[in-house]
């Protein structure tokens, strides 16, 4: 697809460099910004496709590592493709798996040509390359694909992280070469998106070296990685800043792996127009639930006996219908409608702010709107 | 409540012992016979309210005696009594617990006055009556209770049934004066139900004395304990027609425990108004579906690429939208998603035989529904 075909920006915060826009895919349209639940192994957990449609989630992203490894991705393509496979009449982002194969317990080692790593179900040892993951992605037939990348932890050394550079743009290349070739045949409007990945850490000349040589590429789009390892969100804002300043404006920014309202509205006041993280759900699993005040520990004894809702001023059904007292109760016993709840809950809550954020950046209200959210939002 | 008021036969087959009826309870009507999926901590697994009420399971059963342990029926009542609680809009029925107070992990002992046994959760000694067990469960405010039974092992002596059997009338006995005393005040249509439990295992004299002792303190509805042990169906039958045979017609008869399509059909025949068993979910999460042509063992292999749905005749959403591989994949991965798939079939097919078993029977086609059905469903 041609990029101004990919993305359209509908307007552009007054105030901010906010802006909503219309990202078009082979399974349709979607309004920007937005959040995807993560949907690791073709679901998410606690929540089924007609409750996401429900809850205004309109994408989801799934992980094509994972699935190669289970139940690989010929039976994905044999059932019509993710999309048909786990009936999700959304649209499909998968990532490549860059981040699980750097995992301590299951990697071995690297070099130019792909990643050695061990199948941590039965041990085997699998060879990942940029063109076989391009493949894996493809026949999985997800809507958005991102290229292999190379992880850097982040606690290693600078001179790590400037290989993992250097790795990143060199299968960022070859798999936006694979991938083109695959796709060749393609009509336009069937062809899958590809979204570049940056790396660099917190280290701007690095980060810098990243999103330049991507640029050069000239991805559909381009996701922010390798956060969410410890660094502070001060410094994920200036690398933010950075992307958002090499980067021509008509390309969607992706920040992986962040999913806290606060940093989600921050980020969206820079111009970042996709989100994704497994924190939503997995906090409410464990009992930690979105509020407009702030997020709420429900497992404390002193919501023991509330009838209050999560949220007051929420519309989601659970806060329409259950207390504080009967999800209380039902986490702390395991159960599994409790998880449910919960998760739907925050997902709801997370996907209604970046709803209203969309209203308020074409009102030009979005300054003012983030500014009284996090006034009321005490973490 | 009086009795031909808790009750109605609204027809009963021409070849069978067949009725369909209503049974009026404080919280309104339902359609005998039905089945009732478990509820048993005020949830069922991985199924929620809407979705019980999608499938048409207009009574659930949950049990007082793991309530009372967690959260405690006072904080049951504090929040609505368990319909507001857990947010159903149907029918809820108790169960006392008896037959878990009497598992080996947690019984102690029992004389005429109740039952010693530890709390499994913190070892605490709890001393159960007839009484108290009663207070519970109109705490917990369930529409129908049942008495505190004592519960004798299938492997048991017929000296240790027989004291079982003994210790049961007492405390039905008990049961109801206390139930009675406690409710006096109460408009009869605001009155939980009370139903008895028949104790004697698989010995027709004990049975019939358990039977007949229950029957003179006139109880709403009485419930067929002590099954599920390991006793055949064929021992089960004739217990329920030696039940059937001393009981006034115009009594509901509720066979605790049984789950499996042709057990339940087998029973209509006889007469049986009502039915739970958590078998129906639990073999779902386990990876066992019930199809019109028998059990499906959806994890062997075989199924993993089918792209057919549980069951080609079936209705249900699940099997509208989503296939046997998937299915399969979540289930063999343990996403809840899976459980919660397969779970919904489960009950689906299982409420939706019984809807057309009461269809049947209105029509006089029970018998030759029951046989068709039993000779394409391969055990």
């Amino acid at each position: 697809m041609e990029s101004q075909k990919v993305f359209q920006i509908t307007h552009t915060d007054s105030k901010t460099k906010a802006r909503t826009g219309l990202l078009h895919t082979k399974s349709g349209t979607v309004k920007t910004p937005f959040f995807m639940p993560v949907a690791t192994k073709a679901a998410a957990k606690f929540i089924n496709t007609p409750q996401l449609k429900e809850i205004g989630a309109n994408v989801i992203i799934s992980n094509a590592l994972i699935l190669h490894l289970n139940p690989g991705e010929k039976l994905i393509k044999k059932l019509g493709g993710i999309r048909k496979f786990m009936n999700f009449h959304g649209i499909n982002v998968t990532d490549s798996g860059g981040f699980q194969m750097y995992s301590e317990s299951i990697y071995l080692k690297s070099n130019d040509i792909g990643v050695h790593f061990k199948n941590p179900k039965n041990g085997d040892k699998i060879f990942m390359t940029p063109e076989k993951n391009m493949e894996i992605q493809l026949a999985i037939n997800s809507d958005i694909a991102m290229c292999l990348d190379s992880m850097p932890m982040y606690e290693e050394s600078k001179t790590s992280i400037k290989e993992a550079v250097r790795l990143t743009t060199l299968w960022a290349q070859r798999c936006k070469i694979h991938h083109s070739k695959l796709q060749k045949l393609k009509p336009k409007n069937r062809q899958q998106l590809l979204f570049g990945i940056t790396q660099g850490g917190i280290h701007p000349d690095l980060r810098e070296q990243s999103i330049k040589d991507l640029a050069k590429l000239n991805f559909d789009g381009y996701s922010i990685g390798g956060f969410g390892l410890g660094e502070s969100w001060k410094e994920e804002m200036k690398i933010v800043k950075l992307q958002k300043s090499i980067l021509p404006e008509n390309k969607p920014i992706y920040l992986m792996g962040i999913g806290s309202p606060i940093e989600i509205l921050e980020a969206i006041g820079l111009g970042v127009d996709m989100f994704d993280s497994r924190l939503p759900t997995q906090n409410a699993r464990r009992g930690t639930l979105f509020t407009s005040i702030g997020p709420l520990k429900l497992l404390n004894k002193k919501y023991e006996h509330s009838k209050d809702p999560i949220d007051k001023k929420c519309d989601c059904f659970v806060c329409q219908n259950y207390t504080r007292a009967y999800i209380r109760f039902l986490l702390r016993e395991q159960e599994p409608i409790g998880k449910e709840l919960a998760s739907y809950h925050n997902l709801f809550f997370l996907t209604n702010i970046i709803q209203q954020a969309r209203g308020h950046i074409k009102s030009n209200t979005f300054s003012k709107f983030k500014k009284d959210f996090i006034k009321s939002y005490k973490n």
